[in-house]
């Protein structure tokens, strides 16, 4: 039996949040419409313009991830209009329902789940476009549901060839994970969730606007009233917001991204990218197989397959024994796989202790050696020393 | 100079939190899907339905009040729809311009700024309604931007009587504030905030849904995702939800509404009342006049005519030298009123320490004599001492 409030966050979201950031959620709310909030409504854009690479508009919206993919979509098209949505997991999936209950026509690009999308099909299907038919390329850069990571870099190449479409990004779980930087790869729309890299709690979602999105917004003729985004611009101008913002997760926001600053962009890819590969590797070393192609492993989810042994008992035992949450396979992947979050407020501490967690249970099933359980912990450390 | 971080809240929100509340929000959060917080979601539910006097569904999401109310809307009408929308104030504007950006057709019934809109206009225009043509009135109970409340329970007898129509009623600053029977008045939906009566920071807000309202919900074709009930609806079936939600503010929800609980509804409404009369009778006392017509005055908000004295100026004596935030006129009332905000975590000692405050600007300006701030306060203790 676990000992209340000694959790271990290991899932892709909520992520551990630094003691110094719940502090300031607990502060005193205070107005909206003072001059403080406008301050702080001020700092923080300015650090998640540094947090995004981009001089454009990043918004804070009081919502999930799937609020500000769905802000990015409406605000930006209209019904009927043609859009490719790249599905190769839970969240893909998502955007293709969002887009179809707004009328919009799906050309979908698909890949089997674990695999990342073949950035040549959004090439093909772009350049044959002859008519720019197609406004908006919808896509999930890290699948959460699958540890894959879409080669965004060469996807948003060939969208910006195109001309006219819009890319709609959904980064919910490579930013502040990995490099996107917006205005280099001239992503229009980006969105992003609180309680991933950010460090703090669910409830606020960002989305990242190029100047094409904004002017795209001009034509949009889908209904929106709370997601309207150019609501959030105009007031924007004066640092504020145009409903009741989640003021307290404001504070925590200010305060993550002023200890994100102070890492280091750099630093944080690098920290994110050492757990993956101390992570992912260490796996292997314990006769465990990845789930997703290790071409293209997320930077912040690795996903376990467990083969004969029960993923969702295999969690359990995890967080019974060791307080350690840590995901399941979503849909057809329940009982199939296990998903380990390493993004956000991860040290190679928390790493070998995940690692060596597992390692734990599966002596306990008589499934590995402790020579394979020393190697593990020895190859994990191996890749934690890269620095 | 004040003094940092001893700020004293009375907007009409958000508003102070209590000490355990904020600790509870501070907690580090928990997995969305784990069983623990499963628990979280029936006791909030439960205690969310006490709340709101209903035994119907009580859904909670992570957005403003503003998200509420439109989710009321576009889930349970469809494009073309004929609604009432009550008008005599901001929020009541807001209504209007949400139905209207869904295609909804709106008729509206209106009264000045301050006073109370008229039941009888709701009787005739939804009796000259033979055809049942009209599928919701739309209206807000309280109006926050002007400290009138409406006779919600006049008119929503006369919606019962129509048969046909929805009411889709903003309790935002009455609910936790005053009695809003939601089965025995028959209310279809009712949309609440965090920040208000209940104690906690904004980023969430509530929706009641009766039988009724849940059958509109199958015709309704206006277009929506993370708005869609219907999904949170299904998720709360297993005590779950559709989006990520705001994991702290719920922790901070369920102590609010335990101490809620505590004290009782009739208590709360005993305290708010108590605070709105003493509120109001020291104001005349100081020679101020009250915008709203006597008849109705908001339990939750005092707003206070300044006559030849600049509102703004005033609010920023009363915040410069006090540390007390009080709100001041929207729109055209802009400089022409201010607003006291007692709902939510407010005491005695918090109501004469804003009569003293205000006594003492009014003193120092020599508007007041000694002998006219010394009654206000005999007056407001007159009505303190009720209990």
């Amino acid at each position: 039996m676990a000992i209340e409030q000694k959790l271990s966050l290991m899932i892709p979201g909520p992520t551990p949040v630094p003691e110094k950031v719940l502090q300031a959620l607990s502060k005193h709310p205070i107005g909206h419409r003072s001059k403080e909030f406008q301050d702080l409504v001020e700092s923080t854009t300015k650090n998640l313009q540094w947090l995004h690479q981009t001089q454009n508009d990043v918004l804070t919206i009081t919502g999930s991830g799937t609020a500000a993919m769905e802000a990015g979509i409406i605000n930006t098209l209209s019904k009927g209009d043609k859009v490719i949505c790249g599905e190769n997991g839970k969240f893909g999936e998502r955007w293709v329902k969002v887009a179809r209950e707004f009328g919009l026509e799906v050309i979908k690009i698909e890949s089997e789940w674990g695999t990342p999308l073949n950035p040549k099909e959004f090439k093909e299907v772009l350049e044959e476009d002859k008519q720019k038919e197609i406004k908006a390329v919808i896509l999930t850069h890290s699948e959460t549901s699958t540890g894959v990571i879409n080669d965004l870099e060469t996807i948003s190449s060939y969208i910006r060839t195109h001309d006219t479409a819009l890319s709609i990004i959904d980064c919910v779980t490579s930013l502040g994970a990995c490099n996107v930087p917006v205005d280099e790869w001239q992503l229009d729309i980006v969105a992003s969730g609180s309680q991933k890299g950010y460090m703090i709690p669910p409830g606020l979602s960002f989305i990242a606007m190029s100047q094409k999105a904004w002017k795209a917004t001009e034509k949009s003729n889908l209904p929106k009233f709370y997601l309207n985004l150019k609501s959030y611009k105009k007031s924007l101008l004066s640092n504020s917001n145009p409903y009741t913002p989640a003021v307290n997760l404001v504070f925590a926001l200010d305060e993550a991204l002023k200890m994100m600053r102070e890492e280091g962009l750099n630093n944080i890819f690098h920290r994110h990218n050492k757990h993956k590969l101390a992570m992912s590797n260490a796996a292997k070393a314990l006769n465990l197989k990845l789930f997703a192609d290790e071409k293209c492993l997320s930077p912040s989810i690795t996903a376990i397959k467990t083969d004969e042994i029960d993923a969702e008992e295999f969690r359990k035992k995890i967080k019974n024994k060791f307080d350690i949450l840590i995901a399941g396979g979503q849909d057809h992947l329940k009982g199939k796989i296990f998903r380990v979050g390493h993004l956000g407020y991860i040290n190679d501490r928390d790493i070998i202790t995940i690692i060596s967690a597992i390692s734990n249970i599966l002596l306990d099933m008589g499934k590995i050696s402790t020579q394979e359980a020393g190697e593990a912990l020895l190859l994990a450390s191996k890749f934690l020393k890269a620095d």
